[in-house]
């Protein structure tokens, strides 16, 4: 297949893996003379400031990137970004997320969902000493301890300057910290989003498909106080002047064009050990995917097609179905790919790096050796551990678990509280314990508890815990009639599915927990000391971690320093950029992904049914082939997606594709079904993302939503 | 889309619908220069000639076409057109199908199916003079009657020479005939065919899909008497040395390059006018497409998966299952293309230009409306047609109803018979009864008959025939018991599903069929005279047609002629040449069908199972890269199969794919989904025939099989 890339139209001109990595904004200086030639126009050094233009200008949502495009805040990110503050915003009368929306003035814009962000990173501090400081003979344990009570410090100190959010973000697994300082903007509004069947065209049929024809971008707008200062909602509120924004390109970009992403790649698996590999794609995966397919079915068969509990479990289901078609792709691509091999040939290569010299043997030597030690003794108890980490969707049982957990964390002083149970997260706890309502219903979480318990039973004596065991009777066997009937006896006795008495609970002693009557309630107290042993173990094994993975990034580093490479860390959420090139692919032998989509295709694609239901208006502007300024001539239309070779992951969604100049040219929303195995090797082949054409979103807004007031507040340039 | 064409790699530099047109043979000299222009090397007028090279390299085995490619009689064909053969010669200890097959030396070669032949077309003659002779007052089935005496007449005195096989071809429905004169070589053997894992790889979920990768090629010798003249099978008997052959090119052709096909199309309706089309594809097909679904799903529950009575109608539910797919295909083709419309707009210009003319007012003025006036007759009972005719599936009433009227066919003389009843179609007769036993069970039967008596038992009263009500007991409406109960007593008392008792009724007269006690022979009997007054009508409207389909087509061509343009006959399973390029296609916006496939491409669809189960040996040579001389450096590999803009259709199976020095450099074995509707209408941009590639069929023969001796004897150029 690879043979096919010589007789492509525009071959690439750069070698493999030339447009591999997530670079840390520092990185890229050392890098210019290569982002020149690949066709960055503005100084490589700009880009590492991110207190200057661009990198100022791009920001995250948690969860999603995004960026402002205009100097009265208006920020552009991805239509299923915003979707939650789409739906906050409709009801059947005025259903927003079906029909769109368009504020013609800031009073007319809404609030967006409650605990929208915006994070505009504004600092980002190398505190790997601070964070080591004094652990340098400790291990296990101790060590993950320390390390987490140094990062809670450096978090506490930093968010004591008002309107901000701060994290220590851990990279090369713990080879080096960085406390990163966002402003955190607490007024988000909605500004402007298409209707679905533009920025949801498609659905979940073409979700991580090629070819594409998905609108996916709306607006926001971030609003601070009159000081300029981040605030709660207020109707006295000004929108936010960040100090630079995004000009936006009407003339885009054509095939073989330099790309560049700045955004937020949640997690990457690229530095793995052949040991964690093999595991991952040969035992996890397929064995996620099929029990993740068997509450599926049980799910389907408790609650069925148009059942009220159906509704409540179609997030759920989606949930489930995503990632077991996340898995399948995994495992097709992982038989088909040199994935293993390759990363066995890297073991070698290194391994044989090392013993040339005594010096780095005596330092690395056992680096691999060590760390695969640590990543087997971790899967000793993995069918175990999957069991029980599904039971964690039986509602029920997690959250007596985490509140009977509060109930003890309380009892110490905030700082030393376990992370997630401290003051800074307990709006998010109620929160949480308030959703439930809307996702849960008894009978179709017996169903699967039954299912996962049987599971369970079918382990061998050694994997059981007892208290576990006792607790659901399972000491002598499986007895299925008697677990069913004290599964019956647990949801009919409980009170916890009542909003208020669980909420309750949140302000309840360990001794109210332990004198309680709650089956539920019950279980917590039973497990509890059995679940701070498998933490207390699972910390230990961490802080072993934390000192073996950092040693063999630390040797991986140095090798590819002596080969002239830079190195990048693996995703972990934080603000990246790659750069890359617009370009097809070959999806199989005999077929070529061109890199455009048109506005044509949306016609041959609409059947007037959900997913594939084109906005009436927008199929007439189309036969009339109305492109206007947005014309493209080498495809004769204007157009709507485009494929490049941008190295990015999840976490991206929203994220400005930026042309050599900077100006934003899409923006990045997927990568196509060959690519989610990317996130454990970049393919140069195969790996490509997704973006929405700059000329699609500005031909949407002028000739099908009119959003005149929007196109005059940003700079756009031809 | 076809703004994509603009930025294609290899844009066609010739204009639209030049590729389109299945041409007879004579026709080629008068487009001489255009076909040198497109890459013709060797002169048009040879081409025109069916006793010199290449036309008389080119065969047709009935149903598949095929080729010469030895002195010493060898042909090539697709494995699919011999599969039969491979099939006959086939043991569970010798599967010559899954293992495939190779004579290393002229005793080894196999005795072909029984009823294999190889014709020879020798001689084209224009008899359109002769078959309308003295019938040019006469009208109706009179003017039916006619014609069909007089084509038998002239097939009649045609096969008086012995080993011949005649027939008499209308084309452009009934404008002209021509009588075809075939030397039928009755002594075919099996030579070779590679593994059914190549041959037949991909299956068929690959069936009518780019991209392919399927080895879809065979090889049979004809044998002739020690005299050079047909004879039947007898080891005496000597290969043929036919006059030509062809050569076959181990260099094969490149995106773009000329390539033209000789063979022998079934069936286009390209002249049908838009009331046709619309009748076709708003009606008949998709009320046909979910009858086949039905009748597939009954039979499936009456013959569950497993058990022997599936196995009988495996071949059944595969055709209905084929032309649901392909109706499937037409309908949603139909949709999306401008087919209806661009029908509609030439029919307008057809009658503007009439209209310019009196005289051709006076002539053709209302040859349009007269047809179409017959269209509509004919679809007048077209419901109740529809049901009767898949009451065809019936083995039970067909075969009686076919006996029946052979008992009164027989007592006329032989000239006079009705065709299919004649002494020279005997054979085929008896053999047709013969093989009912293998693909019938009478609780499968049943179940189809029933639920197709109750469909018919719901049509209005004016389109019932009461023969048949009372039959079957229907005059007083639909009474379900009832007729089930007069079902089961006919499959229980029907003593025709004994293979002897129904060749025995082969020899029984009228009177015989009268006395009998058998329910379906009774029906034969009851339906006799409604079945002649029937068909006595519908040769009425056949003779009516075939006299305003030739006046309608008469003015297409002089339409046509009076804008220069040649008009090619719809296909009619008689010799044609169709001329085109090598030539990918966009199967959607957003994607390119690159126009070969590789042997990698093999590779990467292989599963291990069945259709993609490669054999080992051609994995591990493709592994290890062992192209040899066969490799093509603009794909860097062997090509397996290629596209082409060629217009062909079914028929055209085996047909060898020829350079413009009329070398072989493929065989046609399909088109791809977008085609299929292309018999309705050739559409340039998506009419797309695969071809297997010469050098792919070499390179199997070579380094897979090691059919060395036929490489030796073929005649293979650089």
């Amino acid at each position: 297949m690879k043979k096919w890339l010589i007789a492509a139209a525009v071959a690439a001109s750069f070698g493999a893996h030339a447009d591999e990595g997530m670079w840390q904004p520092y990185q890229l200086p050392s890098m210019a003379a290569e982002l020149k030639a690949k066709g960055l126009e503005i100084d490589a050094k700009s880009i590492s400031k991110l207190t200057e233009f661009p990198m100022n200008a791009v920001v995250s949502l948690g969860g999603c990137s995004a960026s402002f495009v205009s100097p009265k805040g208006l920020v552009v990110t991805n239509h299923h970004c915003a979707y939650g503050s789409i739906a906050y915003n409709s009801t059947a009368e005025n259903n927003r997320l079906k029909d769109g929306f368009l504020a013609k003035k800031y009073s007319e814009e809404l609030p967006a969902s409650p605990g929208s962000r915006i994070y505009v990173t504004e600092k980002v501090t190398n505190v790997t000493d601070q964070v080591k400081a004094g652990l340098d003979g400790v291990t296990g344990d101790a060590f993950y301890k320390g390390i987490e009570n140094h990062r809670k410090e450096l978090v506490a100190e930093c968010e004591k300057e008002d309107g901000y959010r701060c994290s220590v973000y851990s990279f090369h697994g713990g080879l080096e910290y960085y406390l990163i300082k966002q402003m955190q903007i607490r007024d988000v509004r909605l500004v402007y989003n298409p209707a679905g069947s533009i920025g949801k065209y498609g659905g979940d049929i073409d979700n991580w498909m090629w070819p594409r024809h998905t609108g996916d971008f709306s607006f926001y707008r971030a609003y601070v106080g009159k000081n300029g200062k981040p605030a709660d909602y207020s109707k006295d509120n000004v929108p936010y002047e960040p100090k630079s924004f995004l000009k936006v390109s009407a003339k885009g970009v054509k095939e073989g064009d330099f790309v560049m992403v700045a955004g937020y790649p949640g997690r990457t698996n690229r530095y793995r050990t052949s040991v964690e590999v093999e595991n991952q794609f040969e035992w996890t995966y397929p064995h996620s995917k099929a029990l993740r397919e068997d509450i599926i079915n049980i799910i389907k068969k408790a609650a069925p097609e148009g059942s009220d509990d159906r509704i409540k479990y179609e997030s759920t289901l989606a949930g489930l179905a995503n990632y077991a078609k996340n898995y399948g792709s995994m495992i097709e691509f992982y038989a088909k790919s040199p994935l293993l091999a390759d990363r066995k040939a890297r073991e070698a290569k290194l391994t044989a790096w090392i013993a040339q010299d005594s010096a780095r043997q005596a330092k690395y030597g056992a680096a691999l050796t060590n760390l695969d030690r640590l990543v087997t003794q971790a899967q000793q108890h993995k069918e175990r551990n999957l069991i029980l980490g599904y039971l964690g969707y039986s509602r029920m049982l997690s959250t007596a678990t985490r509140l009977y957990r509060l109930a003890h964390e309380k009892q110490l002083p905030d700082m030393q509280r376990e992370s997630g149970y401290q003051n800074r997260d307990m709006t998010r706890f109620t929160q949480g314990l308030q959703r439930i309502d809307r996702s849960y219903a008894p009978k179709v979480e017996k169903a699967i508890v039954f299912d996962l318990l049987q599971r369970y039973a079918k382990l061998p004596k050694s994997e059981r815990l007892d208290a576990f065991d006792q607790f659901f009777g399972l000491e002598n066997g499986l007895n299925k009639a008697k677990l069913k009937q004290r599964l019956d006896s647990m949801y009919a006795d409980t009170t916890l599915a009542n909003s208020k008495t669980r909420l309750g609970w949140m302000k309840k002693s360990v001794a109210d927990f332990k004198a309680s009557d709650d089956p539920f309630i019950q279980y917590a107290v039973a497990m509890y000391d059995t679940n701070m042993k498998r933490e207390q173990e699972s910390k230990q094994r961490a802080g072993d971690f934390m000192k073996a993975r950092p040693l063999y990034m630390e040797a991986i580093i140095a090798y590819n320093r002596s080969q002239g490479k830079p190195v990048y860390a693996d995703a972990n959420s934080s603000l990246r950029v790659t750069v890359g090139h617009v370009q097809g692919y070959y999806p199989q032998d005999g077929l070529y992904a061109v890199p455009f989509t048109t506005l044509e295709g949306i016609e041959h694609k609409d059947t007037g049914k959900e997913p594939f239901d084109a906005p009436k208006k927008q199929l007439e502007l189309i036969k009339q082939q109305k492109y206007g300024e947005y014309y493209m001539p080498e495809i004769g239309s204007v157009p709507v997606n485009f494929l490049s070779t941008l190295d990015t992951t999840g976490g991206n969604s929203g994220s400005p594709t930026l042309n050599g100049k900077a100006e934003l040219v899409g923006l990045l929303f997927d990568g196509v079904y060959e690519s989610i195995i990317g996130d454990w090797g970049y393919d140069p082949q195969t790996n490509r993302s997704i973006q929405v054409d700059s000329r699609y979103m500005l031909w949407v807004m002028k000739y099908l939503d009119g959003a005149d007031n929007l196109l005059e507040e940003m700079d756009i340039v031809k």
